[in-house]
Formats: C-alpha cells, structure tokens, sequence
C-alpha cells in the first residue's frame, strides 16, 4: 500500500479555519480507483502544523488522481485568502512494509 | 483518535532487518485496550528513513502501554545490535482532525 503524506503549515490562528475546509471537502477522490483512505492529523503541541495522509493500493492510481480535473476542483475549493497562507513543508512518499 | 507517529533512522543496508523485524512482532500491543492499529511505512526516497504510526481511540491508552511490561518484552525483543544502530529521529503526537 502506498502513503502519500502531506506535511503543511499556517498561521496557527489559521488553523480551525483549514481543519474546517478539510471537514467539508468535496470527496471527490474517494471515487477515485485505488483510492484507500484519507485522514489529516493536527499536531498536539503546535497547532499550525497537519498532516494530510492519503492512502492508496498503488502509488501509480495517486499520481492519476493527482494530475485529475477532479483534484483541481477540489484544490479551487479552497478559500484564496487560506490558501495563500498554507505551507506545503514537506511531501513524503512512503509505502506500507509492515503492520 | 490520536496518532503516536515515530521517526526511526537506521542504516539503509540494515533497513531490510528492521523492516523484517516489524514483521515478526509479537502483537502484544494489538490486545491493549484503545489500540486501532499499526503500521511502518517506509521511504520511497530513503529506505533507511521508516515511520511506525500506531492509532488509538485516546491517547491514556498509548501512555498505558508505552508504560506497560508488554511494551518493554515487544522491545526486548529486538536484536541489541540492531537496536543500536535505529536513531529515533522525532516523536510526534497527534489527532485525527477530518477524513
């Protein structure tokens, strides 16, 4: 199994406000073939700091989903003004060896 | 549900032993109460860069077992040698936020 992880940053006064967006996102990936799941974790000591964590049977069916109208439509979905202050840290492609 | 995230380094040519290791668990923690579940992700990028991502429905129940004789016998199992060559790397603690 395939792990995308996202590793974001905002303003931490910022941080309710993109939670909220994740909450009510458009679920347009869960359609997606190979698509496993979806979770965006908060840090408990800072905040600002999420992680947006996809998992999907192959990472080929990620990359397919990534270059979709239907991603971009879910990216324009987010506020300009929010979207301006996140930071992408880090992007992690990791996969699944044990459980 | 809170996520305990760890950041494991070890030698890339000791990563398969590690891996292996992970493999062959004893699933002590899988009886503990509030446990979800377990997973080690590795780097596509950097296989000596691995990441053991435990969920639980709350996080007393991850201190519980990391305080635990379960916990250090699952430890104790580990090959001293290999032990000595994993740097733990950062330790994160975290909350499921939206999926």
């Amino acid at each position: 199994m395939y792990v995308s992880l996202s590793r974001l940053r905002v303003p931490p006064d910022r941080a309710d406000e993109l939670v909220a967006a994740f909450r009510r996102r458009a679920r347009l990936v869960d359609e997606f073939e190979g698509f496993v799941d979806l979770q965006v974790w908060q840090s408990d000591r800072d905040p600002g700091e999420l992680v947006m964590v996809s998992r999907w049977t192959d990472r080929e069916f990620f990359k397919h989903y990534m270059k979709s109208r239907e991603h971009e439509v879910s990216h324009d979905r987010i506020d300009a003004d929010l979207d301006a202050a996140i930071k992408l840290e880090r992007l992690e492609h990791m996969h699944v060896v044990a459980e």
